[in-house]
């Protein structure tokens, strides 16, 4: 793919990549010396150094003084998924492959690793009714109390102080309360780009949000996001300088579905890539508290000091998935979006904004965060075992430094939408690939959420997927 | 204004219909001959017929058999407040403007005649918050459950039920559950237009409307509701057959500002019109169930066989409205709207599906909507008797026959925009006429809020109100 679009040096890479994907260049192997694959694919010397750099960078190359260039002795492509190759053309999923995702989403009968969530904590549910119902005691007339934007005070405050310990501080008049993450996704989107526009966001990404950049009429520029590395910025960096580009929208940390994270360097060097063109970035940090690492990854806010980065999150993920509260936190854009808001939703439920708000501030969120992270570690480690003892040789699993996703590139013909078909004709649920991005890619991809408890019926679900992907 | 954009014959009415809205004509005068009008407008005596047959199907002229054309004995214009005149060129409303009303909307320490819903009933808010407990009660596992679009089944099923008694049945399948009214709208009119198309809507109609349709970049076209008459169905015609429409968008109720009803008849004809025209009609039914009258008026959907009828609701106004629950009914396009809704707010929160699910299923709803009904017609005859009393002479009044507002046309010096601002400074919320109309017509209108209780501040209030009015 890229050998068609991309650069020369990109078309060098290319090349050698994928000749480690398909195994032809093991770890530890040398690759072609820089004269002969100058000679053979008709480039330069400097051209292939350049490459060759690029891989290094990539974690897929190790250079050895005096000895050339050899295949990384761990290369993450050995054990992880494969990363997507850059693409500037613009394409769409398919609505129907969608809808069926969507519709497995609404059965009841399917044992469900296809939701990007955690699992409902007993003991967190019980603390959420005993405020519901202290709320509904102290102030009765909530039913009849709308909120109109931005939100509850009170709220925005709490949020403010969470943001600040993400190494991003706000104050709570540059946050707008939404319905949920997506909602803040869409009224960002909405404010800053008009139909047509062109937005950039990570190959893979979350499918609903290439659903979203559909629905809003906004054109799709995919830059890969490494399992192991995170976003590629050179591949960034290149799409920013030959493109028009709207607005960027990216992951904060653990993308959906490859749990990849970027490291701070990358984060800053892509805020300021951005920032230098103009080009406002919205990020999702919807998964940035459930870190393994013992730090909480910052957000891009943390690296921006023009007030260009527009920070979007929710407690969904963590705290109470029926409660679609979100927020937004754009120092430069409160007011267009109070007004998008107004126009759109006009406001948030009135009683999950009290609840949360009083869930914050009586501050037991860390503790319960942290016995989230210590669930999801030990979930990973559990669906990771059954996973590589179920599933086929050559099957390649992401290792997430947290989110609560799995994402595995089949090897052998099955593909990850047949297995999905399968898998929901034995009452299963996963995601396939191919939804994760509008370039087509991924086709041999399926994510499994490790967010549920691993159950025996867990088990035996991905033992059934596991011979399915056999064929 | 017509005169630069309309027809001769619109031409020759919009002279006559003037000078009767200034006082120039008075009831029962005599029109000036068709001889003379045709002579003096410099237009076929044919024209000057067919400008005051429309004047005539709108109420503000009578033929009497061999003596003419006369002033209507009771001019729809001489009591209540005029009409827009019709209009094709899309414009927008001032953003500052609404953004100063949108404020007013947080302010706590206003009069607030500025919203309109009604008041908070203290025993339904008693019964509501009973529900919640009990829900709570019977499934504290729902803070981390999420229903996926479209929506609780056992709501939809309620929904259904209650569409079919304002005689538009529907099936559950056919209903997609959103955050109120307005997402509903939203959702709509994002799966049924592309950017830059135009949308018909009523002149006046309610400011959100205008400010979604400026949010999704779609053009306005205005068609004149009349306080009196409703919707003008031949205007309706004229501009569908001049412009190219995408869908359009109309109260189906008690048109939020003025309270205008649309007959049946005229519905019917609407509904036919549209239809013929392949333009899907999206409506807004929120103020339905608020009739004064005996009888439901029927939603736009009642009179359409085609299936191309959208009906979009909610509880807000009559149940709960910190709730925002709504929904959208459109058997032709559920698969894209649950789409939409995924990628936009994911999904609406889960207690209030099941509690709103209960409410409607204990059958008590309809005695509750009784005494709403009794209290708003107390409430616009204390609201009118207080604001004829406080406002100069020559204010115009709207009679509504439901709904929640009443809408003031002001004779003098000081226009609407200055009374809301002069009224912010007394602590008192109303909303200024001009943003009810993207054309930039009621400069001198105000929209007061009837639903809520009258109390003496609200007295006192009009009584401000009425001496800001006199400049």
């Amino acid at each position: 793919m890229a050998a068609r679009n991309g650069t020369r040096y990109e078309q060098v890479a290319d090349i050698i990549e994928r000749q480690i994907l398909s195994g032809s260049l093991k770890p530890n192997e040398r690759v072609p010396s820089l004269r002969t694959m100058s000679r053979n694919v008709g480039v330069s010397v400097g051209t292939v150094v350049q490459a060759y750099l690029h891989l290094e960078r990539r974690g897929l190359l190790d250079s050895r003084p005096r000895s050339g260039f050899f295949v990384a002795a761990r290369s993450p492509a050995a054990a992880s998924p494969s990363a997507a190759r850059r693409s500037r053309k613009p394409r769409t999923v398919s609505s129907k492959v969608v809808d069926t995702v969507l519709s497995a989403l609404n059965r009841t009968d399917l044992v469900a690793l296809n939701s990007a969530v955690t699992d409902p904590a007993s003991r967190l549910n019980g603390r959420l009714n005993g405020l519901t119902r202290r709320v509904l005691r102290e102030l009765p007339e909530l039913p009849n109390v709308f909120i109109p934007p931005p939100g509850l005070e009170t709220l925005r405050r709490e949020i403010a102080k969470r943001m600040a310990l993400t190494g991003a501080p706000v104050v709570p008049d540059d946050i707008v309360v939404t319905n949920g993450t997506m909602e803040a996704l869409a009224l960002s989107l909405g404010v800053l780009c008009k139909p047509g526009d062109a937005v950039l966001v990570e190959s893979p990404t979350y499918f609903g949000i290439l659903q979203l950049l559909e629905h809003l009429r906004l054109k799709v520029v995919e830059v890969p996001n490494h399992p192991e590395h995170g976003i590629d910025a050179d591949a960034l960096e290149y799409a920013v300088s030959g493109s028009e580009i709207a607005a960027a929208l990216l992951q904060s940390s653990f993308n959906n579905p490859t749990g990849a994270q970027t490291p701070d360097a990358v984060k800053e060097r892509i805020v300021r890539l951005l920032a230098e063109r103009g080009i406002p970035l919205i990020e999702d940090d919807i998964y940035g508290d459930l870190h393994l690492g013992p730090e909480r990854p910052k957000p891009f806010a943390a690296f921006d000091d023009s007030g260009s980065v527009i920070t979007c999150a929710s407690i969904s993920k963590s705290v109470a998935l029926g409660f679609r509260v979100g927020w937004v936190a754009a120092p430069r854009h409160t007011t267009e979006l109070i007004r998008a808001k107004f126009c759109t939703t006009v406001a948030t439920p009135t009683l999950q904004q009290h609840v949360v708000a009083r869930y914050l501030a009586e501050g037991l969120h860390d503790r319960h965060l942290r016995r989230v992270r210590e669930e999801l570690a030990t979930n990973f480690e559990r669906f990771s075992d059954a996973i590589v003892d179920a599933f086929p040789r050559g099957t390649r699993l992401s290792r997430p430094g947290g989110g609560v996703v799995l994402w595995l590139e089949l090897p052998g013909e099955v593909d990850g939408l047949s297995l999905f078909r399968a898998a929901l004709a034995h009452r299963i649920g996963i995601a396939p690939g191919l939804i994760f991005s509008a370039s087509g890619r991924y086709e041999r991809f399926i994510r499994i959420s490790a967010g549920v408890r691993f159950t025996p019926a867990v088990r035996r679900a991905i033992e059934v997927l596991g011979r399915l992907a056999r064929g």
